[in-house]
């Protein structure tokens, strides 16, 4: 039996409007801050304790996410450690464009800069929602990433237009959410996207779409 | 009452011969290795939830450590996840030298280049002990920290020679233990000192100091 009602652990209103937006027709959506715990290792290890741990504090059904950044040349780091790095240093260019002018030539700063001794700017998003029943119950994975192939467009004018699909670049566009200005897909930063678009390919989307499914019965 | 036994966890044979070399005369030294989750958060955070954990697991005495490795630059990151970037991405040099030459021409590898981007190439090792009665007993800490200030010597040629304590560098020496190649201190890696020489300057023994004068009372 699925869900009617999704009790969804999160504190992010971005992350609450981004599930509601594919979600909210389907299921009762509610939502709940949780100071919760994440344990290190791996992505799925990560979620799984996550989620057993929430369904314990509320005792009952819950619905957690996690986010990963994930940077190929350093084989997947940060990884699920990428909110320690955005809240320690940051993106560069957010934080130069609002600083004075003397701060310019100061050190750079940002998530971005991890990758300077790096040729692969690649990088794969990983949006991992992890549902349990309640305690004791096991969690199930709906697991999302963006594709890192490269994307060819032929143009009218006869040109093809080559994007590699998920690259980290210092940032573009409005820093309304996380990391959103330095990932860039197909050419233009997640940040440069509507929430229209961005929903079509993200990482998250596609993690949605999987527990759509479920809820639906077509998986 | 100090514990005349100290059961210390751990699967690191080198940890638990630094902490034989410092402690072996005082305490009847135990070792035990359990596959013990970490959590993410603070240094303090880290050391204390596992030393609980590790004490229920046990149902006894325990002492557990944690080393971190924080770039000043970062903002003291990757600190605590250390151990994941030196597992998946090694240490630049390290690599290398034991590659086919054509490697040579691929990315770099390394801990060390996550500061390609910055001037600043200070570090701050941290060494944390967290010691527990046992279930239910709050953890006491012991933590030692490497300086970062610069030190001067005066030569006997007149020269004045400067080093900065605690410092990234691409990696020398024999790489026998973790990222001692690329912790640079006064000159010299840690992998270029003798245990003894490390023994006297480093964060483990630091930390070891500390525990040490509780262990005989006087703190």
């Amino acid at each position: 039996m699925t869900p009617k009602r999704l009790n969804f652990i999160t504190g992010n209103a971005n992350k609450l409007r981004e599930v509601e937006a594919i979600l909210g027709d389907l299921v009762d959506l509610r939502s709940q801050s949780l100071d919760l715990v994440e344990v290190q290792g791996t992505i799925d290890d990560i979620s799984v304790d996550k989620c057993r741990r929430a369904a314990e504090l509320v005792k009952g059904p819950v619905l957690v996410e996690d986010t990963c950044l994930c940077f190929n040349a350093l084989k997947g780091l940060p990884g699920p450690y990428v909110k320690w790095f955005l809240h320690d240093i940051g993106l560069e260019g957010e934080v130069h464009f609002a600083a004075a002018k003397d701060a310019l030539a100061d050190e750079p700063e940002g998530l971005n800069n991890l990758l300077a001794a790096y040729d692969d700017k690649t990088a794969q998003a990983v949006c991992t929602f992890a549902y349990s029943e309640g305690p004791g119950s096991e969690p199930k994975i709906f697991q999302g990433r963006t594709d890192v192939r490269v994307s060819h467009y032929l143009l009218v004018v006869g040109q093809i237009l080559t994007y590699v699909k998920g690259k980290i670049v210092p940032a573009r566009g409005p820093s309304r959410f996380g990391w959103d200005p330095i990932f860039e897909y197909e050419g233009r930063t997640y940040a440069e996207m509507t929430a229209l678009e961005k929903n079509k390919i993200s990482h998250r989307s596609k993690a949605l779409e999987k527990l759509k499914a479920w809820l639906k019965g077509d998986a």
